[in-house]
C-alpha cells in the first residue's frame, strides 16, 4: 500500500502508466441510433483511478445525433468542449423539474448535479467531442430508453408507472432490444 | 447548538416536538391519475431531521395504481409495508439494466440503492400503504414522466434523447401539463 | 459489481430476493425481563443492505414493558408506531443532560439522533409495534444495563466510573448474568 | 476563507494564535466527587479547530479518583499518559459486552472506539495526567451517572428502562443534582 | 433551494449560465518566469460548483516551461492534454518517494493523488494545453517555490527545514518576491 | 466483526492489549542531520486504529534540530508538547502563502491543517518532546527536502519546476541519498 493507501496492486509493481490513460485519444463508433458514442475511463477500465474520487469519459456525437438523457447515480458529471458545439442540459428535480439547456462551444464547461437527469446533442453543423469528468471513480450510469425499453420491464408496469401508451412501449422495445 | 451539533433552533427554545413528526398518522390524497399519493417527511417538512441522515415518507396506493417510476438522487430508500401488499421493483444501471420486482406483503421490507429508477405498484385488491426511510435528510426525487412531459423541455429533445416518438411526447405533455 | 458498487454476490446470482427482508412480517418473543423485543434487520441480517446506509429493525413491547436505554454508536434511528402507542425518549449530551420524551400514537415519528441514550416505553393498554430505520447498514447497539451488569466489568470499577452502589451493582449483576 | 476552506475570521485578521491552545498548560480542579476533571480543547474552546477533525483534552485524575463511565457520540478517543498511571477500558457493543481493561503507564496509548463507554481510573498512588484527541473537532459526550441520575428524567422510567431500582435512582439523583 | 441542496442563489433566480463556465475559452499569459500559467475554475470562480465535488483548470505551457511542483491539499486532480503534449508527474510519499513521470500527448489523460507533489513541463516544441479537473470544488495549492521563497519565511528557518543552503534561500527569495 | 465493525481480526482473539500501543513511552534516534526524529503509531505500526480516523506519532528534537518541512496528504495534524519548547509553523495555500509561527511551550498545543507544509525546530537549550495526533488512522507524509533530493528526481526538472539551482540540487541530492 502507498502513502495514500489506494494501490491494489504490488507497490514495487507501480509504474507511471498506472496512473496514465490512454483510451480516449480516439472516440468510439459513432455509427448507432444516436449517432453518439460515449467511451469511459471509470475504475473499471482505468484502475489507478481507485481511491481518487474521480473518472472520466469522451463522448462523440455527429451533427443530429445525441447521448441520451441518464443519470449517475454516484456522481455530479463536468463536461469540457473539445471539439465542435453541444447542447446540453439537465432537469432538476420534482416537483419543479427544470429543465437547464445550453448551447456549448469549444473551450466550455458545464456541471451537471449528481443523480438528475442530463443529456448532451449536437445540434450543430460538425463532429462534437466532449471530455467529461466526474466526482466518483465509478459514477455508475442509468440511461432512461435502456432502462425503460432495453430489458424485460413489462409494458404492463412500463405503462403503469410512466404514463407512456403500451403500444408506444412495445414499439419502442422492439427497437431497444426489450422484450415483455 | 446540541451536542451533536445539528439544530438550528436556540437549544433552549427545543422540546421534543421538535424530533416528532405527526403528518404522516394519515395519508394524502389519491385522487389522481395515478390513483397513489406519496407525503414526504424530509428535513424541509421535518426540520428536526437536520443532519441525522435519514427521511421518512408515506405513500397510499389504490388498487391498480402506482407511484410513477422515480429516483431520489442523494438516498437509498427502504420500504416497508404497513397495509395491504405492493408489487415493488428497481432497475440496474447500463449496460444490464437489470429489472428488480418483488410483490411484498404487510411486513415485508425492500430496499433502492440509491440513484436508481424505482416503483411502488399496487396489483392487490385492497389499498396499500408503505412507510418508506431514506438515508438522507434531503433525498430529492425526480420522477420519469414529470421530468419528461411536465414541463417545457422541448419535445424535439426529448425525443431526440430517449427515443419516444414526439407525437406520443406531446400526447403526454398534454395530460401531465407539459410544453413545448 | 453492480453499479452502485456495493453487492459482494456476483451480480449473475443476485435476484429481487437479495433486496427483501420478510424476517419483520412477525415479532420476536416478549417473555423476558423488558416485556419487550427488538428484532434487528441490520446487514448482519440482510445483506443486502451492504453499502445502502440503511438498517431497519422491529420492536414490540407489552403494556408495562420497554425497550431499555441504549445507543446506537454508528447511527441514528427514526421510529414509527406501527401498532399501539409508546412513551419514547432520548437525552441530550452533557452538560444539559436535557430528556425529550414524548407519547407516540400509531403513525407517528420520532428520531434520536446519533450516539444518544434512548428508549420506548409501553405506557399504555395494549400491545405496541414499532419499525425503526437506522442511518448505518450496521448502527450497533450498546445497552446501558447489560455494558453495567450484563459482563464481567468488576463492580469496583462499576460503582468508581458510574456512583452507583456497590452493592446495588452485584444484586443487577445477578439479575442480568454479569460476574465481577 | 483561506485555501482549506475553515476559517471563519476574516482572513487578514488570522494569526498563529488561533492555531494555538494553552488552556491545557494546567489541569482543571480534582476537588470533586470523582477526584478527576477533565478540560476540553473541543472547537467550542478553540475554534481553530474548525473543520480540522480533531480535538483535544486533559484529564487530571487524583489517586483512587476516575473520570466517570461516558461515551463521545461524534468522535474516536486517543488517549496518552503524560503523567503517572491509569486504568483505562471500553466496554464493546450488545451482545457481547466485553470489557477491554488495561493499566497504562506513562507514554502509553489508547484507543476508544467512537460512541462506546469508556472511562479512566487512577488506581495508582500519584496524580495522573492524561492528554486525550479526538477524531472530531465537536465530539460531545455523554456521561452514564449524569444522563441517569443528574437531570428530570423520572425515576420510574430510569428503573423502568435500566433494571436500576427506584430507590437507588432517587438516592443517586439527590447525591448528583438530579429530581424527577 | 434546489433538490440536490446546494444553490445558494434564490432559486427562482437560476439559470442554465449558472451551470456554465466560460473562462477556460482561451489561456491565461505565459510571459513570465515559468513560461507557464494556470487559470482555476474553483468554486470562486465558479460559483455553481458548489456542492458538486468537483473543480477545473486549464493551464497553458510554452515550450521549456513548466507548472511548478505543487499540492492541492484537497483534491485529487486529473489532467487531459488538449493540445501538444507536456511531461507530467508526482512524487509518492516518504519513505519510498518515488517519481512517476510519464510523456503525456494530445488525448492522454493522468492522475495524481490527492496532496502530493505534481508537476507538468512542456519538454516538446510547440504550445501545450492541459484541461484538469479536481475531486473537490475548492482543492487548494501549495506551490513549493511559492511556499518556501515567495513569502516571509526566515530564511534561517527555510534552510532549518529543507537544508537548502541559506545563500541560495536568499538568492530565490529575491527572485520570487520573499522576505526574510 | 465488533459492534463497529473495524476489526479485523477474529473477534474472539481481541483483547485489549490491540487498542494499546507502548512504542512511544521511548523517543528514537536523534543522532542525525536534522537533529530530530518522529516514530510513527499509524495504522501500519497500529493495527487497533483501523476504522478509528486517528493516528499517533512522537518527535523527538535536539537544541537546534527540526523536524524538516513535510505535508501529511490525508490528515490534519494537532501537536502537544511534551517535554521542553518547540517553534512550530505551517504555511497556507497560494496565492497568500502566510507563514503562521509560534513558539510553544510545555502543555501547549496547536493544529495543521490537512495537507499544508508544516515544522517543528527546537530553538530553545533543552530536549523537545511532541506527541502528534492526526485525523486520519493512515496519515501519509511527505517531505519536502526527500521529495525533491532524496530520490531519482531528475536534477533538470527539479530546477524547473521549482527555480532552485540546479548546482544546488546536486549538491542536495549528494547530501541526501538522491540520483539524477
Amino acid at each position: 500500500m502507498t502513502t495514500t493507501g489506494y494501490t491494489c496492486k504490488n507497490p514495487t509493481n507501480v509504474t507511471a502508466d498506472d496512473f496514465v490513460f490512454t483510451t480516449l485519444v480516439r472516440g468510439g463508433n459513432t455509427t448507432n441510433i444516436n449517432k453518439a458514442v460515449a467511451v469511459p475511463g471509470f475504475v473499471q477500465q482505468f484502475p489507478g483511478l481507485n481511491g481518487l474520487g474521480l473518472a472520466v469519459a469522451r463522448a462523440d456525437i455527429e451533427p443530429g445525433g445525441a447521448i441520451p438523457l441518464h443519470t449517475h447515480p454516484a456522481a455530479s458529471e463536468m463536461i469540457y468542449v473539445a471539439e465542435g458545439s453541444v447542447t446540453a442540459g439537465f432537469i432538476s428535480g420534482a416537483p419543479s423539474n427544470v429543465v437547464y439547456v445550453k448551447k456549448l462551444n469549444k473551450g466550455e464547461v458545464m456541471v451537471f448535479p449528481r443523480g438528475l437527469f442530463h443529456f448532451q446533442a449536437n445540434t450543430g453543423e460538425e463532429h462534437a467531442t466532449v471530455i467529461a469528468s466526474f466526482s466518483n471513480s465509478d459514477p455508475g450510469v442509468q440511461v432512461v430508453s435502456s432502462a425503460l425499453f432495453g430489458n424485460d420491464f413489462s409494458s404492463f408496469l412500463v405503462e403503469k408507472t410512466t404514463n407512456i401508451d403500451e403500444a408506444e412501449v412495445k414499439k419502442l422495445k422492439a427497437l431497444l432490444g426489450g422484450s415483455g
